[in-house]
């Protein structure tokens, strides 16, 4: 029987990526050792470097006056690596905040500036995204910042937000690479790796050049933008396993077909299992239609005694971390990029049963 | 033909660690899946994270009244955690600098406090260690620090050097695990995990509870000790597979026999090593002989012209990763752990065969 991974993170990796680690653990590039086992200084190892960021650049078709970086520390690492290099201390940053994540950012960045909530879904309760407009925007702001998608929450801003002329920093943990980006609308997008990227430990960070030269003195240099990009991201080791693993994982992106590709079988895997969720009486998603993430499917049953024996059956039926967020309990499915759409299949075709049966 | 690897790190891991984690690469836990595809929050992850701290609490030996943290952004970031954390503006903290990461441990401590260098190496181009006495201590510093074992200049400390009352912080990459500690001398002991513990990208944090709940209000949450001590290490997600595969390399430290045994075979390695240089006419060691660093040994040779030769022949023996640091030249064998006593048996009788040719 085979086994589907709903994990919302650290989460699936594609097969494909997963085979090649395997067959060359023992012996990577012809040396003999593991990728794990050799200096980030070598020659095999640099290449790889450049190789991924050429990758990474294709594949989000990233402007020449960007930098990109591999850090370490994930999203959380940003909620302070952000204000540090791009703000000064007294300025105001503004934040768009749609659901848990877009909080603790904001929680965070209090330490560094004042942050400004410009818009705030938490009224409806973070089931429908706030509104952002120009006018709401402080010109003077060092910057904007919002979650493109909450993993948590499920919901997911299908346009980028229009902030006049301020830059526009996003948290794109959850949904980078899962379909084609504007990347040139964005001062700096930051994602944690364990979703779509590779192993957790890594974070990928895209800064536009004109944000670049601004750190406070303060920041820690593992955080610091300017001296990582000069570095090519290796002022100090870079977690290279995860590097390793996250160039594979853009080489069978590039060959499954691009962001193109990927961004449409995204869409057509969260159709199918939201129609499931809508058609039925015993399941039930909460998110406004419109706002729906692709990525993350929380799901309720009407009848809440039966969570455990819907979650114990999924066990059986090979339907792998099902169980919702610890703040929200129900259920939820993450469909990450390496989420085949036969996962989903099998995951309504359980749905449908367990309703049936019920 | 075997081949082994002395890269001074990322360096080597257990064979047996490696075999594992290949056997396990596709299900662990008998998941189905990854260890890098489940959430840090399962069932699963927790009891590695449980297991892994209390083997190293073993190994180690480590009181109850000191936290284990697991982190990322290794050494270089500790050197802005450890003064965020311990110390407050304004402040002194007492440096012993014995080499290249000690400077670079001043360098960044200088955004935080005062530093004040009580014994510098630098008048014997590092090849001796500086003498330390409680004397030549700042009473009112927050804290010493110092480096164990220079990776680079290859000089280590056989004894922890007595500070008074001030707490002592030792950057201890490079040599943790590779002998008994006396964990109870230290306020924070901290390793990059990439020498003797595992992949890069976890760091391991020692810190006597009584530093605990002094971090600056700046300090990023992913580097605060108090909020990730409370959150056993999982205030955000921790980089998965890097903390499993020490978990590993503790297995297996412990199954070897532990911290006297390991410590025993490396003394045996590194003397082979050290005799062969000292006995030959074409290699030098530069090191005072009672400084010199059981885990990186640096050589040059008599004939600098001869070194391309020399590694040439390596490579062809199976000999991976012998070239010097870019700042220093000449050769260096890291004997860590993982590195077999056939390591450098295999590594004396080529040196000799070379010499006899040369």
């Amino acid at each position: 029987m085979p086994v589907y991974n709903f994990s919302a993170g650290p989460a699936a990796l594609p097969g494909a990526v997963l085979a090649r680690i395997g067959e060359e653990l023992g012996d990577w590039q012809g040396r003999g050792v593991s990728v794990m086992e050799v200096s980030h200084r070598s020659r095999e190892f640099v290449q790889l470097a450049d190789r991924s960021e050429k990758r990474l650049r294709r594949l989000l078709k990233v402007p020449d006056k960007y930098a990109v970086l591999f850090m370490q520390g994930g999203a959380t690492g940003q909620f302070a690596a952000v204000p540090l290099n791009i703000s000064q201390p007294g300025e105001i940053a503004d934040f768009i905040v749609s659901g848990y994540w877009g909080e603790k950012a904001v929680a965070q960045s209090r330490c560094y500036l004042d942050p400004n909530v410009i818009a705030d879904g938490r009224e409806h309760d973070y089931r429908r995204l706030p509104e952002c407009t120009p006018e709401s925007v402080d010109g003077d702001a060092a910057y904007v910042h919002y979650t493109p998608n909450e993993t948590i929450g499920g919901v997911e801003y299908r346009d980028v937000p229009e902030v006049g002329g301020v830059p526009l920093v996003a948290d794109y943990s959850s949904s980078l690479l899962s379909e084609p980006v504007d990347v040139s609308r964005f001062g700096v997008i930051y994602a944690g790796a364990q979703k779509n990227i590779g192993p957790a430990g890594l974070t990928v960070v895209i800064v536009s050049d004109e944000l670049l030269g601004r750190a406070r003195a303060e920041t820690p240099s593992v955080m610091n933008y300017t001296m990582l990009a000069s570095a090519k991201s290796m002022a100090n080791t870079p977690p290279t396993f995860a590097w390793y693993a996250a160039d594979l994982v853009f080489e069978w992106l590039e060959a499954e077909g691009g962001l193109d590709v990927i961004g449409a079988q995204n869409a057509r895997k969260a159709a199918l299992l939201y129609n499931t969720i809508d058609r039925s009486d015993l399941y039930h998603n909460p998110v406004w239609p419109a706002h729906r993430s692709r990525m993350n499917v929380p799901f309720l049953l009407t009848s809440p005694k039966l969570e455990n024996e819907f979650l114990v059956g999924a066990e059986s039926a090979g339907l792998r971390y099902l169980k919702g967020h610890r703040s929200v309990g129900g259920m939820r499915a993450s469909l990450y990029n390496a989420v085949p759409l036969a996962a989903v299949e099998a995951l309504v075709e359980y749905m449908r049963e367990f309703e049936r049966r019920a």
